[in-house]
């Protein structure tokens, strides 16, 4: 994966450029619709292994089941000394072909969003990100600006806090602001690069995510270790092609095993959860 | 400035511990409301001088006038290889007793949220943070278990886009989104380490903001290069003790002359706007 300039015009030819490209045949030579989490936890890595090792372990134990990798920054940034060379490594070992979104739910006015976007797009190499809607559009645009790259907005999120500001009620069309934010998405889309982030927790809110986005790829949080219903989720979710979506899961497949054999088991885990996704995509 | 745990009982006991101690000395002894913006930019920083230099040639140049530094992460995270590490540097060169606000505007999920918590208040040595409320409650909470740091929570930010989400009216009440964020700030400071940020582009919204929260301090991002009205948005934003701001500045301080004498630059323009928001003050 290599740091690119917002005209990208001197990427590879023998491997898809962009992060679309890069989904879509991820989709299609794996089989999947499963974003794996690369989020290591000193805590949970198995003893004598470290992050580095453990984290490209799990990506070649991976690397033919998924249709993503999406390391969560906050498990980089809390080693100030090394931890954003070690995520730009874990990123470039990342198998050509397979798009890599850093979820860094980014959300700062146009001067500063431009370093955070040079940062995750240019630095580490990513080739999508989250970000918060919070600050509005013109927070967006200094990412939305890199044309092949995607920003997936948070629209409503996992956890159950998310009821606090999302689901409050809009004076002018009585919908839930969470609504209007994947209608702004839409709006936001002139470029054809964004995404939604909607928890597998919320199947009901997915639905009405999708059907006010029909286009829009959707970033699906919140299975295994949060405990959302996949079944349910995916079917939430799907486009009109019966896919469009990236089910994540992070701790549930990489902390799978708890020994030597945390990379066999992060693939047989990861095998499971795909195969279980394709069933409920019918 | 010691990176140190929740409890921190091993804070030193000749400077004042905490957020708030901290910011209460400094506006005392300096007699300023005013918070300088550390936001390297590699292009404007004068030729051949590194970011290091100029930032602690900054900080001695403005340490008798200031109340807060505030450095923002983005401006360091875009070095992959030095960037934390150089801001972690920069935070522990702010003589003792002055506080330093890491701009981060990080919002996560519980796990996630627990090592950005970890990253900026012990990585980085950080006396207090922004966030973004859009996750919810649950979401700030690991920050909020830090009771000595404090938490200061977008409200209404500076930039044109803040209408696209924050000022959208709710059904229940009829007050617009950030003012329900600015009464839910009121519910979440239960160990009184809450504050909000407040473009000071928008005095009449940070008006009613200190309407509903007579209590929490207030940081005024937008004056000087966004351009807001310096002495409306102070008297606009001043607590019942003419004090309880923290008025920033960034490029129009940092970046006030372009050579050699950017320290002596500097230290006139921090002077300058620390004697007018005095005056605005009263």
């Amino acid at each position: 994966m290599t740091s690119t300039a917002v005209s990208e015009s001197d990427a590879p030819t023998d491997a898809p450029a962009g992060f679309r490209a890069k989904y879509e045949r991820s989709v299609a030579r794996n089989e999947s619709l499963l974003c794996v989490g690369l989020d290591p936890d000193p805590d949970r890595i198995p003893a004598g292994v470290d992050a580095r090792t453990f984290l490209l372990d799990i990506i070649q134990a991976t690397s033919d089941l998924v249709c993503c990798y999406k390391p969560n920054i906050a498990f980089y940034e809390h080693d100030v000394e090394h931890g954003l060379a070690l995520l730009r490594d874990v990123i470039a070992a990342v198998p050509d072909g397979i798009p890599v979104l850093v979820d860094a739910k980014r959300g700062d006015i146009g001067n500063t969003a431009r370093f955070y976007a040079k940062a995750i797009y240019e630095g580490l190499g990513a080739d999508a990100v989250t970000l918060n809607p919070y600050l509005g559009r013109d927070a967006l645009e200094p990412f939305l600006e890199y044309e092949q790259r995607y920003a997936f907005v948070l629209c409503h999120t996992s956890n159950a806090g998310a009821a606090d500001v999302q689901e409050l009620t809009l004076a002018d069309d009585g919908a839930p602001l969470f609504e209007r934010v994947a209608r702004n998405a839409n709006d936001w889309n002139e470029r054809g690069n964004v995404g939604l982030v909607v928890g597998a927790t919320f199947p009901e809110q997915a639905a009405r995510i999708r059907a006010i986005c029909p286009d829009l790829p959707l970033l699906l949080p919140g299975i295994g270790a949060q405990d959302g219903d996949l079944r349910l989720a995916v079917r939430s979710a799907l486009d009109s092609d019966r896919a469009g979506i990236l089910v994540n899961a992070s701790r549930g497949i990489l902390y799978a095993g708890d020994g030597a054999d945390y990379a066999s088991a992060a693939h047989d885990e990861a095998k499971r959860l795909r195969d279980e996704i394709n069933a409920a995509r019918g």
